[in-house]
């Protein structure tokens, strides 16, 4: 039977009702008790009852907002009700291939300080890799002991397959060995919730929580770069399967026999659509600096997508085949979860006009038109690495 | 955010407890009040009170165990809660080529009467193919005067495209249009609640509804037959996706230029999978019947795995090869849903021995073992047809 035992348990709704009130005011900023009653749907005395508790625990602060404009309210400054942002701190630390990075992030999910480590990240093994984020977690939070004492949780983003439930990285390229332990150790040191998630999977939960995505349900995020990742959100939360490693679109097929990728098949759709499947791919038709072929830089990116800019058609034709495979992938996508929106996102998006009539041609090549339905494709502007707002969130999520 | 209205709504718990107690009788038989507040986790006095009105509602009914074989409890025998099979009857409906079947349904779930007409399904349009349902229904029903006093609900399960949110059909091979709405004009015509479902999610509730998979949260079934379909549950429940038509296992891709799918579209599992695909293959390479290959009979098929028993290597290798490109296609789902489970139905299961050794093949070469993980795939055996069981439990779950 479909137990759900919260249902009958008013403790276990007294604890989602605190998280519904900390989440909105996360997504949506400061409001009113009144609207915050609105936003979450619930009565105006448990609104009063909670933010009452939770202003005495000191999550919450009271902040006056500007008058009012309307004469009939007559000038006077409304009470909202905010996130005391220094209440409680989380920690957050993203690891991927030769690069460590440590976030410091605030009650409102907002990185207040943070800090990229360069490093041989294929040396390492199991019990170096956590002593070396031990130790790279004191020297970064030496600065701020204050901030030190109200850590009350941490998050790690990895850059391939997590199985999250049993809070281990099962293999990253970042990696020269599989099946690493995180949550135990780091937890164990720092005395203190972790919690591991895939790099896609965090970018996912950044966008979703931002209030423009909080109405859409059932949708999922595909990220383009140094692989090809996704999260998949259903009924509003993250989806990560009965063992934990859902969502591994890039390892999806698109031919049994096609170019090597980097997880040891063939054929894959990251074999194609990653970084360095159209820089192998581009090297071969046009001149381009030397790289490590598996690892190309953001400024080797950059140097092919301008050649793209300037309509060199040997690289206009790697991005509209990389759209199809891409498109091909995506109507298996459809064709399963039946998704309302499939959002593209990660740095490679900013390829994106070059691979959408790619994409497009590759969904309606594979899936009738009964199946692509109305799912709609669209673009996620990448200015900057929303893997740590991920993380930090789901960091936060874990502890309240 | 992510409002669940009903936590904060004592109605709507006193619902689902109400709807857990009936579905936990449907699944597991009569039992005593101690033995029903275990298995849902509700309450003594939550359970005596739902069963108590219940019993008034006249929807269960007391029942006396045999007496226990220990002296201990003095052979007394016990009192068993159950559902009155009398009380509510629901009817179930399954389109597919050629053929409609009426189902007659009881409150336990169970079939008490059927009946199958055959006729052109090709030749009919919107309105004669609700008229022809709807005839049908009365002459079905004609003899069952008492059941259809407390019929209040109906089910129609649908070989094609289903769109569950809308009620339609909207693709069926059939069928010779699309877009077909369902539950509006029976609703309207019949006055009861009318749900229509994919033949292959019918499939996936009439498993997950046994006891011994209600424990499994998260599996998916795949039904091999004229079609391959598939039935996701996803958190014990259904998943039909944002827009209604999730799951089209079969309809996923192997190869972007492969062979006719019945769809339309070249290429899908379901045109290497399916009967049609296999028998078309077949026929290019034995003896077999004339046939309408878009849809060989139960005898043809069973002809077709006689000569695989048989020993026949050419026949043998078709199934090899086809379960290559089925295990292909279920590393797909593996990468995305990591399913604990994933469970092959429908008649085609019958040649499961042939197509095992292509299916292990298939997955492993698709897919690096650290996503095949533990999910285990295993056939269920199909010794009679379960579309009606399943379409009958998602009327009942639509009223109770």
């Amino acid at each position: 039977m479909n137990i759900d035992r919260k249902k009958t348990d008013t403790e276990q709704i007294r604890i989602d009702n605190r998280r519904e009130i900390i989440e909105t005011l996360r997504v949506y900023g400061p409001m009113a008790r009144v609207m915050l009653g609105r936003q979450t749907g619930l009565s105006p005395a448990t609104v009063t009852a909670i933010t009452s508790d939770l202003m005495a625990e000191g999550l919450l602060k009271e902040v006056k907002s500007e008058p009012p404009a309307s004469p009939a309210s007559r000038g006077r400054p409304r009470v909202l009700i905010d996130l005391n942002e220094e209440s409680s701190f989380v920690l957050g630390i993203k690891l991927s291939m030769n690069e460590l990075r440590y976030m410091l992030g605030d009650m409102k999910g907002q990185i207040v300080a943070e800090k990229a480590v360069e490093l041989d990240t294929l040396a390492l093994n199991s019990d170096s890799l956590m002593q070396t984020i031990l130790d790279g977690i004191d020297e970064f939070m030496d600065s701020y002991t204050r901030e030190k004492e109200r850590l009350c949780g941490c998050g790690v983003a990895i850059q391939g397959f997590v199985n999250a439930n049993e809070g281990e990285i099962v293999w990253s390229p970042a990696l020269s060995f599989r099946h690493c332990p995180v949550t135990l150790p780091l937890s164990d040191a720092l005395d203190i919730p972790v919690v591991v998630a895939n790099d896609a999977n965090c970018i996912a939960i950044a966008i979703r929580n931002q209030p423009e995505y909080q109405s859409m349900e059932n949708f999922a995020v595909i990220m383009l770069g140094y692989g090809v990742g996704m999260g998949v959100i259903i009924d509003g939360a993250l989806y990560s399967g009965f063992h934990g490693a859902a969502a591994e679109f890039g390892h999806t097929k698109y031919t049994a026999d096609g170019p090597q990728c980097n997880c040891g098949k063939k054929g894959c759709i990251e074999a194609y659509v990653s970084d360095y499947a159209i820089y192998r791919k581009a090297k071969t038709l046009v001149e381009l600096p030397e790289t490590n072929e598996l690892h190309p830089s953001d400024l080797e990116m950059s140097q092919l997508l301008a050649k793209a800019e300037s309509g060199d058609p040997n690289v206009l034709e790697i991005y509209k085949e990389a759209g199809e495979v891409l498109g091909y992938g995506i109507a298996n996508l459809m064709a399963l979860f039946s998704p309302e929106k499939i959002v593209i996102s990660g740095q490679g998006v900013r390829a994106y006009k070059f691979l959408e009539a790619g994409i497009n041609a590759g969904v309606e090549s594979a899936l009738v038109k009964e199946l692509i339905s109305e799912t709609t494709i669209e673009p996620y502007s990448w200015q900057k690495d929303i893997t740590g707002i991920g993380i930090l969130a789901l960091a936060l999520k874990a502890i309240y």
